[in-house]
């Protein structure tokens, strides 16, 4: 269980490190929506390994090919299911952890549920999975651009490196100027030297990639349990290498006042309602108001390193995990696409259910 | 939608602020649990308004009634639902906002989604939901004691007022001692004094609630999607007021190295795997690895305040929402059985999935 | 778990026969929907005990309180929560059973289920359960006369007296002029004449309900698992004694050739297209084609006689249980609007489903 | 939707009759299981097209690969994603019905509902679909015979041609030894003569599957909605074709009295309870009682005819539909493994839910 996601557009997704490839089913998706291939497989590489030489070196073409639910070039409302077939595995590189469990990876944990565990490289626990995420993403931006939806991340830490300016203080169409993904060239910079140096080290460092969804009409999103934020936070975590989630003021909102933290109404351009400030981060009562939903995702640094670590194998003995393999030394530029998609996905889900909201 | 949680243990609510009640029903309880209906009931007393002179003055004894699903005083693997009449509704209290939308309440946004609304008291909105909770949490906390888990959530946060020490260095048992839930008393009685001035000024403040549930085997959590940590940042997202989760390090763990963040294995005393460090917060790939699991939940301040505020009407005219009702200057103390409630339906309901996870 | 149906108006039961009631929440109906409180007590009403002679003697009156969801006579679009409390529970009437298993009840199923039961009047297992469905599917009926959607059940067999006539050459308004709710008037007189000997005999009998939905327009169902005559089919079966389902030309298709059997197409008044004949029963490749949906379903002879059985008890010991407590001698006549509730509430999931089924 | 079936061993199918292929994702599955990948494709074979003159005459290997969730030969917990490639896809056979409905095919309503549709072969309302369904089925059966579970299933009517004779009374071990699938072989001549009259004529006609599983444990079930019949009835009624379901004494149970139908218990070797009669199919509370499960299937004869056909196109004009393409004249005996396997995929599902059901 756990490898589904969404009520309505609802994803499955399949697939490990190193076996025949990755994959998902997206089931809900409505008919009759354009299927951009070149957006999806664009997207794909903006994930993909390799990118630059501060990505893992893992080679992936990271092609995708669709096996059904597109037909003459849209959706027909039956499940679309794309492939993306695994390439460079090389799974010898992992016979060394065939009886060992990396520190702070899924290792130990899948052998303690399941007894049994696809060790190449994580298996299922490996971030490879994520592309199956993006490809569905992808879809789930398409139709949310028919909305008037606009869903843009970008690396905003590295390290201590941290960017103070907010979202409209930036011109986000710089974050895919750069490696990083930072919309601030100067602090790309920084933080790009910053993570090759932690990389020559054989280490690792975490980051921070805040996202805004602009354009969803007040409405999205439902009570209790399933609030917009809720969901948001939860498909956040879900993503490999996740520590924390926030949204609006955050957890610096704990020390405002209500009466400096409350969003003051008032009627804008066109008759529109808004609010003077967006503390609410543009969800209230777990709902959309039609302000900008923006929030940030902590990422811890990659626990794949190149230096030895203390350990123990199956059968309860001391072990000394080498550092080897391929690794990201720090996941936030290549997460990027990642957390757009997860934000797509959510909220292309409360699109459509919101669509039974009323009589 | 939105109202039901949970894929084994699935718990749906229901009930408004000033309606007839509040319940829930709680399905695939395994049969046989005994049910102590006054630790449930001491539960909802833990939670219940008009604890002190920090927390709202609306007048309810929470007092439950079980409707189905126990027998002979244990549960029979049937629904059981539960029922708390509502009591103190001073609906008149809220006519000044029949059409009216209080600021960074959930008023415009329910009438956005659903053209139509229960305005007394925040309808569905209010946090009088989570009575609800508390009671099916209560049941669930009984099934993991059986199990060894407890959970502790408390205050650690109150405006700026921090307390630094990790849950290790605190005796939990004072938790309870204070009308604050904070298990330090000299910081206690400050942080009650801080809410006391807030409340007199007609004005509110945030906090944290920390929590560590100690018990927990390795083995619980799904992978991708329904990881431990996502389900359970979902869980505290979805309670009111709540505006970021981070478990383990957290947002401080990104500035960290990779070989200064991996918790290094070894054997411990029965030959149980441990981790030196637990950085990781108990949780590896979504899933339990035996040590606690530790997290902290931020409140933003309450958005009802005794001070009038400009806002808006239902028919777009500008409007002054004026201060009444009652209200909690800081919800944190209130919010500590809610924590500690979600987090035992997380966790109940990963221990019955696990269940099934091997042949 | 399975006290749970539907996908989008989702409902969930509760309740015992001898219990403090039963009840229902119904999650995900559209907020706007006016709220018939009368026409959902008459519906009850249909249904309840004790409406003639050849019906249990059973006094309940099956009133409901509505405890949320509802505000200002119509529906908010959060969780509506119905309750009817239990009022005539003779339990002492169980306690012979409190040990032995009754032949063909589920008192030997549930036991070895749970390893625990409820055995005052069949606990949560008894027919009783079936008053919550009909109060949640008469809100269904009503969103669905609002799309033009009639739904009518009706007595078609009892034990050999069988109406050969179809749907179309019956006058259904007769149906609710007669005990047994057949509606053919002579029939129905022997159909009661023949259930009221069975009734003296101490004994049972079973009988067919026939059901037709006319006004459904084409498009509601879901391909492959989901189709529109399968959830109709589970949702019958699930209904208490029901042996077997049947839609369109059923059993008898089977030995039709396709060129009979195939319902040729062709257009109709204002243009829309109809099919000649109807051996589909309105229903192709799991979708409504705008066609008459008719099926039939059977309920066996009730499990409950005045007669002593031959058993064994939770012992494992030889046990003779005896003919006690009140029952149906027929079911039929009180299932017809238990059928029309099940059938409401596939249909109108279907409906909010299909709202998201293009773009 | 509706391309999902199960609550803990989940399946997710895909694809069209001529896309690129057809697969399942299986989600819940337990690790440790054997993958027996022989056996797997046995019944996929049993399954496949061309199996003699009485079946259509497509030519598909139907071999399957498997993409995820197998390691060193067992299941490893995480989703088994298996995919068959179309080969003999004739869709040039199909462009006369791009723009005209085939009279009781799934043309006219996959239009109505999705506004678009994949007319080569029926797209995804093709039974080829069903392929994927015995491949989760095949891994299902695994699963169910490691708990002693047998599930047989045997063609007993091809149009008025029909099986007297019980379960009991029969040799199952015949079954597979004649092309109609039939287990009395002197009938099953009898069967595929007509069958084969049937084609000549360029007909089709219907007929019925009868099944049993032995050694289903008692427990097996949920109460209320999700009784073990009607998830059977559901997932028998969503095989393309089937018109009704019945188990037990189903219809010819109606005119049965309660004193005849009800099936006494006694206590047998081993201290096992069974009952006398077995009217109740094995399922009492919609639970399993240890008895033999046993139901009919009804199938009506295929849409696809070689005949000339009145209907109309997607401009609402008359057209005349050509008899063209390949088909089965009688679906039953590649219909035995489809009802097998999804008999299993129902089993299964409860056999892991019911490890559930206690504390």
């Amino acid at each position: 269980m756990g490898s589904t996601y969404g009520k309505i557009f609802k994803i499955a997704t399949f697939g490990e490190s190193h076996g025949a490839g990755i994959g998902v089913i997206v089931e809900g998706c409505p008919a009759g929506v354009p299927f951009d291939t070149d957006f999806i497989q664009a997207e794909l590489t903006r994930r993909k390994p390799g990118q630059s030489r501060i990505t893992t070196q893992r080679k992936e073409a990271d092609e995708f090919e669709v096996l059904s639910g597109v037909f003459d070039g849209v959706t027909t409302g039956t499940p679309i299911a794309m492939l993306i077939r695994n390439e460079d595995q090389r799974s010898k590189d992992y016979s060394h952890i065939a009886a060992q469990f990396r520190p702070s990876h899924a290792d130990y944990t899948y052998q303690a549920k399941y007894g049994v565990r696809d060790y190449r490289g994580g298996g299922r626990s490996s971030a490879r999975e994520t592309a199956a995420r993006v490809a569905a993403g992808a879809l789930a931006k398409l139709i949310l651009a028919n909305e008037g939806v606009k869903i843009q991340a970008y690396v905003s830490q590295v390290g201590k490196l941290k960017l103070e300016a907010s979202y409209k203080e930036l011109d986000l169409n710089e974050t895919e100027n750069n490696a990083v993904r930072c919309p601030d060239p100067e602090l790309a910079q920084k933080m790009f030297d910053y993570i090759d140096g932690i990389r020559k080290q054989g280490d690792s460092v975490g980051g921070v990639v805040s996202c805004v969804a602009e354009g969803v009409p007040a409405g999205w999103g439902e009570p209790v349990f399933d609030k917009l934020h809720a969901e948001l936070g939860k498909a956040m975590l879900s993503i490999n290498a996740v520590k924390g989630f926030e949204y609006g003021s955050g957890f610096d909102g704990v020390s405002m006042l209500g009466s400096e933290h409350n969003d003051a109404f008032f009627v804008g351009d066109e008759n529109v309602v808004h609010t003077r400030t967006n503390h609410s981060g543009g969800i209230q009562g777990g709902i959309s108001n039609g302000e900008d939903i923006y929030f940030k995702v902590a990422f811890k640094p990659v626990a794949t390193i190149m230096q030895d670590q203390e350990s123990v194998d199956q059968h309860g003995d001391v072990a000394i995990v080498q550092g080897k393999g391929r690794h990201d030394p720090c996941v936030v530029p290549r997460a990027v696409p990642i957390v757009e998609a997860m934000a797509a996905l959510v909220l292309v889900d409360f699109y459509l259910r919101n669509r039974t909201s009323k009589a």
